[in-house]
């Protein structure tokens, strides 16, 4: 807990000038953010209060200068505590106009008219503002000419700095410490649940902030579906157990699952947890810098006996959030590169209706792999009976 | 906690019943739903997966018939139980087409060429796909006429179904108790980061899902800024403590707020509260059936000595989400009926930077408010200096 909150000013200050830097090869006026993650990485804006879709935030990178926050009155002294220029603001929620004329002028002070406005449209991208806003925002500033700048955001946060990666690290250690302990207060008859209460309750008493993600199921030699809220139904003998979750800590996110035996699993389900084991040891010992997320995966897929078809990927990018580019997947030639900080995760389904799901979170570094959850065990660690 | 999770699937035909019967005032073909709240409203669909931004997630709801789901494969276990007619699904994440082409194909075959697209664009709606694929979607349906149908949801979701208001009371009832318990763990020394923490512990204790939001605030005589982080300075004496939170159980929100004297506090601070507290009173007393959320919100401000401009509003919706529409503000026109669950929430300012704010959830009856939480104390309870 000795670890610092918040980070000092030139972590943002070397953020924007990646972010200008970019904007300049793509020759942008401004980009226009709408999005908690995106405003938070610029300034450092940290609230729960985007859980009320009331009202809109925006922030507007310009090419050269500090950015400027167009907000709501009740953010102000917070966001003034941020990484910002000018901070205007307006009584919101207001009607009919909620902030679009003064985003308009305060895009056309930085900007000009008919500016090459960026935004952030792409993959994994959300319109964080009505889309009706957007239109009648665009028509205020005077048709300017909207640019796609999705991949300028994902490039620099998909690189952490040291000062995030200690922060991740943080999260992930007190979580795995969770996870350790699990089997001294979680056993067979228990239901699904409360395993669940448990454990949030367990992580909150460890020091993190939030279990803002918990899913898992359980079922006999494994199980099916890993999305849904957890059932009323006890642990039996013979279950595979998994919790994956996500935990915050001063806003950064660990990523991953353990798996349990309750009592005693078939011997395929006890296969099945060495081999992804094996997967995840082998992606360990073999990720380099300048290899791709494809590559990533095909390490996992060939030992999986996999040609990945079919399959999904085989673990993401976090921080700022549960999951953030790059995937794990065929299809994704992202090149991977120093401090980017990765899930691997590679599942393997047993039978229909019956899989098993391994994660561990790491960091690259130019040498290969540093781990930033504490390593699961080989074998299946058990619940009693 | 006996209380049944779920609903029956009457709860979701009467929904889509009244949805259908405004898309046919408004002559809409389909509408496309792409957030978390407003699929879950139609089909029951409920999972923390939403936490992951990487997959997009539509529901396409027909002017007749069931509503069909276009989804990543990961989730249609969960999507098949829930209320839906077919389920489409591809693997996500895809490139370079996430889906888009399969649900341009379904609201086609739903619909046909050039259709009346409804799509909720309007105030507190998100897009919650990316921009660019929107635009694709549309390329690929062939210019379908965009119609915003926002105010089919806002008028449908405000209305709180017996089931719904019963699940609300449970996690209002719930949350009360941790606040009234509060002063026997909470006094002067503790940090505000640790009062968080010990109040996030209680409610899961206490039986809640989960605290989705916990914002507050400490200060003497009383607050500032209401939606930072919590600090790690210690409670002093003559501080007033205000924890605001929403709590979930099953899906549903409370959203509320208590105010503590820490010790004794200014007979300022003691006064603002108990105005508070009448302003409240005189709201619960007077609200009916017919009137407006500006009215309500003139009841309160008038007891405030205000005339409402420069305040923010003084309660909202809530239900799905922790805050929804209406707004009690000056503005907003929505008229007041039976069955909808609201917030009371006056707020004063004492001087610059320092205010109070309480709040209290009702549901609207035929013969007035009754109260969802516990009525607040009008005189500030005291933790120990």
């Amino acid at each position: 807990m000795s670890l610092e909150r918040g980070f000092p000013r030139a972590e943002y200050e070397a953020r924007l000038n990646i972010i200008q830097q970019a904007m300049e090869v793509q020759d942008l006026d401004v980009i226009l953010l709408t999005s908690e993650h995106d405003i938070r990485y610029i300034t450092g804006f940290m609230t729960q209060f985007w859980q009320s879709p009331t009202r809109p935030w925006f922030v507007v990178v310009p090419a050269r200068g500090m950015p400027e926050a167009v907000i709501p009155t009740i953010g102000v002294p917070l966001m003034e505590r941020g990484f910002i220029g000018r901070v205007h603001s307006w009584p919101s929620p207001a009607a009919p106009d909620d902030g679009i004329s003064l985003l308009a002028d305060v895009i056309r002070s930085m900007a000009g008219t008919t500016p090459r406005l960026g935004m952030l449209m792409g993959r994994e991208t959300k319109l964080m503002m009505p889309l009706r806003d957007l239109i009648l925002l665009e028509e205020a500033i005077g048709s300017p000419e909207r640019v796609d700048a999705t991949e300028i955001f994902r490039a620099c946060r998909m690189v952490k700095s040291d000062a995030e990666i200690a922060k991740i690290r943080h999260t992930c250690g007190m979580a795995s410490k969770v996870f350790e302990q699990l089997p001294s207060w979680a056993s067979a008859g228990m239901p699904l649940a409360e395993v669940f209460r448990g454990f949030k309750i367990k992580a909150l008493e460890s020091g993190l902030d939030d279990v803002s993600y918990l899913v898992g199921a359980a079922g006999q030699g494994g199980y099916g579906d890993i999305i849904s809220p957890p059932g009323h139904a006890p642990l039996r003998s013979g279950d595979v157990l998994m919790l994956d979750t996500g935990c915050c800590w001063d806003g950064y996110f660990c990523d991953f699952d353990r798996n349990f035996a309750v009592g005693k699993v078939s011997a395929e389900a006890a296969d099945a947890h060495a081999l992804l084991w094996q997967a995840t040891e082998d992606a360990l010992t073999r990720i380099r810098v300048g290899m791709t997320s494809a590559e990533l995966f095909a390490i996992m897929a060939d030992r999986l006996g996999t040609d990945g078809d079919g399959v999904g990927r085989f673990g993401h990018g976090l921080g700022l959030q549960l999951t953030e580019p790059p995937s794990h997947i065929r299809w994704d030639e992202t090149v991977l590169t120093e401090n980017m900080v990765l899930t691997l995760e590679p599942s393997l389904e047993i039978s229909e209706g019956r899989m098993l799901v391994h994660e561990e979170n790491i960091v690259l570094r130019n040498d290969g792999a540093e781990l930033l959850t504490t390593r699961a065990p080989a074998i299946l660690p058990q619940l009693k009976a």
